[in-house]
C-alpha cells in the first residue's frame, strides 16, 4: 500500500522540521508558508511548494499545520484560499498548533460538514525549537481516524496520546502548558532562596533534583539558569500565548488559578524588560529583580 | 576500627525508621524520646534506653536527633538536660530534623564551645514516612566532620550531598520544600483544568509526565488523586511547619516568594477544612472547591 | 441660542435614566436600542424612536451612546447601519461605555475622518444602577470639545473631569475599576478576620471607617454584607468585563498587576458558583468559602 | 473628685505627643521608657520619672503603655520589674500597642489574677506619627472600665469605639491593618496603569477620590507619590509588623487570606531595598521597579 501525500501548511520554527522529518520518512510533502523563505527552505529538502492552503489541500491526502494561534488556524482553514475550499470527503486534517480548544472543535466541525476529519494533535517538549524523537503528541478527534494517522505522527513525535474527542488535545497541552509555568516559578523562587541565602546553588540544584522536589524544569533549565543562558528553549512570549489560552479557558469555565494567574503577570512583567525572546528559564529575572538577587553557579 | 556507638533523640515517624536502619547496620543505638511507647518501640528492636538528652550524650559517641521543630532542637541540645551538659570534645552531633538555618548555627556554635562539632543533615523524600534507600540528605557542616559520619548517613540516605558551611543543609532543605509546595499546586491547577474541561485526567497525567512539565508530585501524587487517596505521604502541617520556616527565611532576607505565600495560604485554608493530617496532595482540594470541580480519574 | 438635538444609542440599566435626565434638562432625544422594550420605555417618557444607529445620528447634531463592551462600540459605530454612515461634519459623538482605551481611540479617529469628534465619557459611581447626580464622568478627547458639551454631560454626572486626549477617559474608568476591585478585596480580607475571630463585625465597619484605612467600600458595601444583602450595585460579571479590559491594557503595556489578576480569579471563581448577577459585595462570598467563615453583623 | 493619677510606658514616637496630651488634659503622668532620650523629654513637659515599669505602677492608678510588639507588651507587664510586681486591686492598665489578640489575653488575665482590669486599646489614624485628634482607639475589655476610662481616651483620640472583650480592640486594629494594607496596594496598582498609560496621574487620582472606588489613601497617600515623597505617615516596616501578626493570626485560624499575603511579599521586596522607614505609599516603587514606570504628577 502506498504512503498518502502530505500537505504541511505553516513552516515556523515547530514546522520546518516536522517537514523535514516527514520527508526522512519517505512521504511526500507539498507546502505552503505565510512568507516565501520558510517555503524555500522545504523546498530545497525536497518539499513541493503550493500556492495557498488550498492549493496544499487540492494537491495531498492529508494537511497537516502548525501554525501561531487560534486566528491563524481559523484563517488558513476557514478563511479565503483556505483548506475548506478544496477538501475532500475522506481526507483528514491534523492540526499541531496549540490554539484554544474552542477553535479546534469549531474548526473540526466545519471540515466534518464537508466530509473530512480533522485531529486537534498539539506537541509538547520541543525544546530548543527541535523536532527531536522526543515529542509528545496529544491527540484530540475520533479512535479510528487516530489510528489511520498513527505511523505519521510517529514519524513526528515519540508519544501519541488519544486523549479524547476533538478539543481534547488542546485542553491537555494547555494543562501540561499551566504545569510547566508553575514548574517554572517552584524553581526560580527555590533559587532565589538559596542564592540570597549564599549557599553554593549548583548543590542546591542537585540535591533538589534528586528527590520529591524534582521536575523537569529544574533538571533542565535550573543548570542554565546557573551559566546565565537565557537562550530559548521556549520562548517567554509563546508561553505567555498558551497562558493567554489557558486563563481564556479558565473564563469560559468560570475557575480560579490562583497560581496560573501570578506567574502570567509576572512573566508579562518580564517582558516589559524586553525579554520576551528569552527562554522560560528568565522568569528568575522577575524575581531576582524583585529580591535583589543574582543566581550564578 | 570499631564502629562508633551511636545516640538518638527522637523517636517520630521519621526517626523510628532510622534507629531500625541503624541497628540493622551493626551500631550500638542508645535512644530517647519525649514520650515513652517510641522508647519502647526501639528498645524492642534492640536500641538502649536513656532517661534524657544529656544521658544519650553521655553513653555515646555520635549523637543523631530527628525532631519536629527549631525550638525542640534547642531544647534537647541547649535546654536543661540538654545534649550540651555531657557532650565531650571531639564528638559529633548530627541533626536530622528541619528546621531554621538560623537556629541549626546557633547550636552548632554552642556545641562547638564545648569542643564537639555539629552538623545539619535535613532529609528529602520520605514519602509514606518509611525511611528507605532513595532518601537525600542535605549537610550543611566542615567537610572533614561530613567525610567522618559517612558512612552512618549512607545507612539512612541514597545520596548524601554536602552543601556548605553549618545552616547550609537546612537552606537547601527550605529551597526543596518551596519547590515541592509550588510543584504540587502546578499539578493542581493542571488535574483542575483537565477535570473542569471534562478530559480524560489520567490520560492528562500520562501525557503531562512525559514531557517538559514533567516532575516528581505529577508522576508520584497526581495518580493517587485520581484514586481519591489523600492519604500521607508528607502532611499537609508537616509541608506548612516547612513553608513556615521558608517565610520566616524570606523575612529575614527581605525578599518577596510570591508564589510560596499563595500556596502556604491554599494550604492553610485546607488546614481549616481538618486536612491538616493528609498528604500534600490534597491541596487540589482547596481549588476544587474554589472551582466547583472534582478530580477523579 | 437652542438646544441641539441628541441621540441616544444603548438604552440598558445605565442608558435608560440617562435619556430620562436628558428628556428632565429639555433635550429632544432620539433613540435606539438593539431591542424593542428599552426603546418603548424612552419613548413613552418622550424620545423618539430611530431605526438604526445611523437613523440616530442622521437625525441629531451630538450622538450619546451607552453600550456594553468594546465590540458593540465597533458595532454601532462603523458596522452596518452604523452612525459612520449618516454622521456629518462638526458633529459631536459621545461614546459614555467602559471599553478598551485602544478601541475608544480607534472609533475616535473613524470618525474624525468624517469631520465629526469623538469623546469617551465613562462613568463611575453608577451604583444601584440609577443615575443620580454623584456620577463622575471620566472625558478623553479634546478640551474645546469637552467645553462645548458641558452642560449636556451636566445633565447626567455631577463631576465632569476633563482627563486628556481620546482614549484617557476610559484608561481612567480602568484605573478606577482597579482600585475598587481590590478596596473590595481588602474590605471582605477585613471582614473575614473578624468574623473568623468572633468580633463584633458592625463595630469593625465602624472602627475601620473612620481612619487611615476608610473607603467608599467599607462605608457602603460592607453594611450590605453585615445584612446578607447581595443585591447589586454594580454586577461582579460587569466588574470582570472591566477587569478584563485592565489585563488586556496591562498585557498591551507588558506589566505585572499581581493584585488585580488575583481578584480577578476569585471574582471567575464566584461567577462559578452562580453569583455573577450579585453585587461586588459577594466577593466576601469566595472568601467564605475558602475560609469556612460567614460575615453577619 | 480629682483625676487619676496615670502611669505611661514606652515613649517612642506614639507615646510621647499621647503623653503631652494628657499632661495637656491636667492629667499628672509618670512615665517611663527603655532608653533615656524619651524620658527626658517627658519630663521636661511636665511628666515624672520612673525607675521601671513596676516602679510606674506603684506611683500611679491608671498604667497606659505604648511599646512596640508582643514580646515588649509580656516583657514590661510581666517581666522582671514588671507592672504586674506593683499592680494593686481595682488599678486599670490600658496598652495602646498593636499586638497579637492572643497575648493580649494572656497579660489581660494575669493581671486579672492580681484583682485589676485591662484593657487592649490600640489606635488607628496617627500619620505622621502626630497624636492628633483623628486618632480612633478601638478597646477590647469589659463595658464598665471602658466607660471608666473613656474621659482619659477621649484625651487621646476623637473615637473611642468599644468593640468587646480583651483582645477585640486587637482583633479590630488587624482587621484594619488588612484593610489599609490592600487600599494601598490597589491605589498603587491604579496608579502604574495611569502613569504606564500616559495619563495625567494628579486627574486621575482627582477622579478615582470622587467615586465609588474613593479611598483614604487615594485622597492622602496619592498626592505624596505624585510629588515623589515618601516620608512616614506610617512606616512600611511597622505596617509589616501589622501584617505580622495579621498573618500569625490567620495562621492560628487556619484561614486564607491570599491578597494580604500578596502586599506582605511585596512589602517584603521593599524592605530589601532599604525602604523600610518610608511611609506606605512606597509600595508604589515596587510595583513601579517590576513595571518600569514611575508614577508623578
Amino acid at each position: 500500500m502506498s504512503k498518502p501525500r502530505l500537505g504541511f501548511i505553516g513552516l515556523g520554527i515547530m514546522g520546518r522540521p516536522m517537514v523535514r522529518n516527514l520527508l526522512k520518512a519517505g512521504y511526500e510533502v507539498t507546502v505552503w508558508n505565510r512568507s516565501e523563505p520558510g517555503i524555500a527552505a522545504c523546498v530545497k529538502e525536497g518539499a513541493r511548494k503550493a500556492a495557498s492552503p488550498a492549493d496544499v489541500a487540492s494537491k495531498c491526502d492529508i494537511v497537516l499545520s502548525c501554525v501561531t494561534d487560534s486566528p491563524d488556524v481559523r484563517q488558513v482553514y476557514l478563511g479565503a484560499n483556505g483548506v475548506i475550499e478544496t477538501i475532500r470527503p475522506g481526507m483528514i486534517a491534523i492540526d499541531m498548533s496549540t490554539i484554544s480548544p474552542a477553535v479546534a472543535r469549531e474548526v473540526a466541525s466545519a471540515l466534518q460538514a464537508k466530509g473530512a476529519k480533522m485531529l486537534d494533535a498539539p506537541v509538547s517538549g520541543g525544546e530548543k525549537g527541535a523536532i527531536e524523537a522526543t515529542l509528545s503528541i496529544m491527540v484530540g478527534g475520533d479512535a479510528e481516524t487516530v489510528a489511520s494517522v498513527t505511523p505519521i505522527l510517529e514519524a513526528l513525535g515519540k508519544r501519541i496520546i488519544h486523549i479524547g474527542p476533538n478539543g481534547m488535545g488542546q485542553t491537555v497541552k494547555l494543562c501540561n502548558q499551566i504545569v510547566g509555568a508553575l514548574n517554572d516559578l517552584a524553581m526560580c523562587e527555590g533559587l532565589i532562596l538559596a542564592a540570597k541565602s549564599g549557599a553554593d546553588v549548583s548543590k542546591m540544584v542537585d540535591a533538589v533534583s534528586a528527590g520529591a522536589a524534582g521536575s523537569w524544569a529544574m533538571s533542565n533549565l535550573a543548570p542554565k539558569i546557573l551559566k546565565r543562558d537565557f537562550s530559548p528553549g521556549f520562548m517567554v512570549k509563546l508561553q505567555q500565548k498558551d497562558l493567554r489560552l489557558v486563563l481564556d479557558t479558565a473564563k469560559e469555565l468560570q475557575i480560579a488559578l490562583p497560581g496560573t494567574a501570578l506567574v502570567n503577570q509576572l512573566f508579562q512583567s518580564l517582558e516589559g524588560k524586553g525579554c520576551g525572546d528569552e527562554g522560560i528559564q528568565a522568569l528568575v529575572k522577575a524575581l531576582e529583580q524583585m529580591d535583589g538577587a543574582e543566581v550564578r553557579g
